[in-house]
């Protein structure tokens, strides 16, 4: 565990890139974030500051230090601080270490902003996924924009990280992937309402938030979300929303068949 | 039009919340929200300021004020302007004036941030969609967050406002509105996707981001976002995305079935 004093070098460290580079550890600011941060990955925990007149109304797991308020006005990320904040050691970034746990998985290549990431995050867990693939060059799920937008759903889920499409491509079937990648994309491919084994042990890309996807893998598989309006293209977290959500759509109405 | 200096006076009034009540035009910012504004309303132009290195590859229809960067920093509701920033007219606010052109109506009660509400005029937009109902309450449409989040689609719809659902309710059929009002929720009555008449001349209703739908009106409908996962509420554009979307999936595979 940190001390007050480290927590604070830590804290300012993290504002830059450079420092976020080379620190192995990352902010958790927020009760949301918090509450899943204790839940779900309490053995990352480092410290935690909490505002002396914060209550909760769930246990952290560890003593906090108690702190008046200019403490958040300084240290804090937030301008307006929920007063609680964690510092915890980011999970280790790696491949896949073992067979994908859920149907599908979806992947990111390219997203850019904090706030697409965590709310993808939402979506995937609210649909009950636990899988996220990654290429370089995406946003760091991560920072402490990303924990707050996502709501701490990062410390529930599994995140990979890959070079690039075409290694994620040749690599996915180690994973137990044995249906295509698909590439999201506003105009190309079937819709995704007419590919029926679309979340069969199959990986499906979202591009970034100006281009897309820019360098597809080897023989690639198009699918697009059918826009019948005058908008060029959805934001690319509606657009990951809208595919979660096909695949909740199939589940359930297999359920409700059986 | 406006003068420049006139222009100036409006932007600073428009920065406090008292200025935006008394006011009737709205800052409109950013290349992608210009140009809708441009190609969809240029009859509520009331002038223009363009930063001097500005190169737009669409036709203004007016003569702008060309300013260096100087002038953004000091005027521009944004930090890192694009140069480029309208005062229109905000459309009036009104109840419908005319039957509803939508198959179905989506209603905002209560949504309060800017984000959410562009999102979901951008999801509407993409889907076709050009009617959108509002209770007292809801954000502000025309705000410049909400101007900018929309890119500018606040633009090419029709929004209606009502003091609150029960008003709604008993005037929505004065406007072809035939069906229920379906109120959503993440826990309540049938999913969507078990609801075949979901889009078929009805009112299709989101709560707010804190507590969803408060006051119901008597007698209420509700329909239900099945979430297989752990998470307790997505966001309000989220979930209004995917009800957008499964009106898609439903045109999209009756056309491909005809």
């Amino acid at each position: 565990m940190l001390t007050l004093r480290q927590i604070e070098t830590v804290v300012l460290a993290l504002r830059s890139r450079h420092g976020r580079k080379k620190s192995d550890l990352c902010i958790c600011e927020g009760l949301r974030a918090s509450r899943e941060l204790v839940a779900r990955a309490s053995h990352l925990i480092e410290g935690c500051v909490l505002r002396d007149d914060v209550l909760l109304n769930f246990s952290l797991g560890i003593e906090p230090f108690r702190v008046p308020e200019h403490w958040f006005e300084k240290y804090a990320p937030t301008q307006n601080s929920q007063g609680i904040l964690f510092l915890a050691k980011r999970p280790s970034e790696s491949v896949p270490t073992s067979t994908i746990e859920s149907p599908f998985v979806l992947a990111l290549d390219g997203v850019n902003d904090p706030g697409n990431l965590g709310t993808i995050l939402r979506s995937l867990s609210a649909a009950g996924l636990s899988e996220l693939w990654l290429t370089r060059g995406s946003v760091d799920p991560f920072s402490d924009k990303a924990i707050r937008a996502g709501m701490g759903m990062q410390f529930s889920m599994k995140i990979s990280y890959f070079e690039d499409l075409s290694e994620m491509a040749t690599r996915a079937p180690l994973f137990g992937v044995t249906g295509p990648m698909w590439l999201t994309t506003p105009h190309q491919g079937p819709a995704l309402y007419d590919v029926p084994d679309l979340f069969d042990r199959t990986v499906v890309v979202m591009g970034g938030e100006a281009n897309g996807i820019v360098r597809p893998p080897p023989d690639p598989h198009w699918v697009s979300l059918p826009m019948p309006g005058a908008e060029e293209s959805l934001n690319v977290a509606q657009c990951a929303t809208v595919f979660i959500f096909e695949y909740v759509r199939r589940l359930s109405t297999q359920t409700s068949q059986c």
